[in-house]
């Protein structure tokens, strides 16, 4: 019998990855919000260097109490700012076995959850996929490195990650699992924490925009090398030539916004505490110095504040 | 004889100064550019409470090579930004025996005016006066504290500081004279070096943006914290309660969207290097740290890379 999934946050990493299941068989459905009306006439269309993933939901509800359960896998692709409460969202869909398959960027995002839902199997997820919402229901894929990486949170073995990273493969993507999540999630946010609130503060700073000198360039190195730092005194070292990697993988690529920058030109909310402030609030706790990312931090929630002020 | 003063630069603070110096009886000329016509036509409007400052310049320029000199005083009143130098735009309009008024903002900006001028008396003179250019020639001045401090750069008495402070008391606006006007620049810049930053890279945040809870006040604090350290290192010491005075003196101000940030939002060149880049090179060959400014100066340079790239 193929698995029930229900997508919940079914922007662009979620309507992705619920094409990726449906093409691997299972019976997914999602919960729309302002996509439901085109998506109810003409499913999810995912445009994709992977071929044609468009999908069509086996029940498209406004809400997880719609939902016609129990699902086996509830997959959660959230953007995680102040106003998004996950485990609101997650509570009326659960079943007693449902799996809460928790996809998002962050640090220290997982643990309200897991506390939540102490019963249920909480399998955390970082996704690597350049997907962007062009339309209402409409979704573009663009490049060919994509992987979803699957853990038990938080941590150790779990046949359930395996299981779910084999589906990922089984629908022609590429899904691994891994015994060090919150590894993982350090891991992304090295770039994340750093890169992102950058964007944010330059105004929709591109990725090349920060290179473009040695002295700028070294600032960036210095950031990121407080947050391995912090990330080493948390117990996920990062390794020794992540720094080098990340500058020389941007080198190579377009001059792109982040998210967040795009958030932040467009007037959205960001994912400053999910990205930045727990990170912070990490090497306060940890006694670990900070003073660049908590520049970068206080930069940002001055920019909230003249938003509610 | 009445003095004979040249204004280079007159924006908002060069145009307001000379309208004191007329008042207490100098004839005073001006370089214009981009002003020329409306003032050739009407004068420098100068609407301020300490009644009508308006005046016209007894010679009208385009460049200070067409002055019918030798001036007494060049009162130079420039934004310090990279395409401004200043040493250029004196040396036409100087005689054997000009003094030439530095009125400016930043740390270590009288250096290369000095050092191109060793025969001419330097005084630097730092500004405190609420203007702005509403038009072309018209300038509005908006507060009563308004004080224009002066002495000879790089330091000790001078009977030439005294008497520019008595002409611009006698013009009815506040002057002094100093010793030790390098420790002015200090002062001053605690408050610009650290704040107006912000102000730009929040996309133009307000004063009380940046205060509006107990994180980022704290924030702002260890900010000016380290400017203070690198001043003391620099040999001028800021007073003790500078901090405090400086967050309880804004928090009795309106909302108010510093020249840096205004600069950000319109697109127009900024005081970068005279505001924050010399003191962080201060900083750096003093070796103090200092972590906070590294970040808002590099922030800004990326900024400035962006227009550039």
């Amino acid at each position: 019998m193929s698995a029930k999934v229900l997508v919940i946050g079914a922007g662009a990493i979620g309507a992705f990855y619920g094409g990726v299941l449906a093409r691997a068989g299972c019976e997914v459905s999602a919960v729309a919000r302002s996509d439901f009306d085109a998506v109810k006439a003409n499913g999810y269309r995912i445009e994709s260097t992977l071929g044609d993933l468009s999908w069509r939901p086996a029940q498209l509800v406004h809400s997880g109490a719609d939902y016609e359960g129990p699902a086996d896998y509830l997959l959660v692709c959230l953007k995680l700012t102040a106003s998004t409460d996950p485990v609101a969202l997650i509570r009326p869909a659960l079943g007693p076995k449902t799996v809460i398959v928790f996809v998002a960027n962050g640090i220290d995002v997982d643990g309200p959850v897991a506390a939540a839902f102490p019963h249920n199997e909480l399998i955390a997820g970082v996704a690597y996929a350049a997907v962007s919402r062009e339309a209402s229901g409409v979704i573009r894929h663009h490049s060919q490195f994509t992987r979803l990486i699957l853990g038990r949170y938080p941590g150790g073995p779990s046949a359930t990650a395996e299981r779910l990273a084999a589906l990922v493969k089984q629908g022609g993507s590429s899904g691994a699992a891994t015994d060090d999540i919150v590894g993982t999630r350090w891991q992304k946010c090295a770039w994340n924490t750093v890169l992102n609130p950058i964007s944010a503060l330059g105004g929709g700073l591109g990725t090349l925009d920060m290179l473009r000198s040695e002295h700028t360039t070294q600032f960036v190195r210095d950031a990121i090398g407080e947050f391995s730092a912090i990330a080493a005194a948390a117990g996920h070292p990062l390794p020794g030539d992540t720094i080098d990697k990340l500058i020389a993988g941007t080198l190579k690529l377009p001059n792109y916004v982040s998210s967040m920058g795009q958030d932040q030109l467009a007037g959205r909310p960001m994912e400053t505490e999910a990205l930045l402030g727990n990170v912070v609030r990490v090497a306060r706790r940890l006694a670990v110095p900070a003073p660049r990312l908590e520049t970068l931090y206080a930069l940002l929630k001055m920019t909230e504040q003249r938003s509610a002020g």
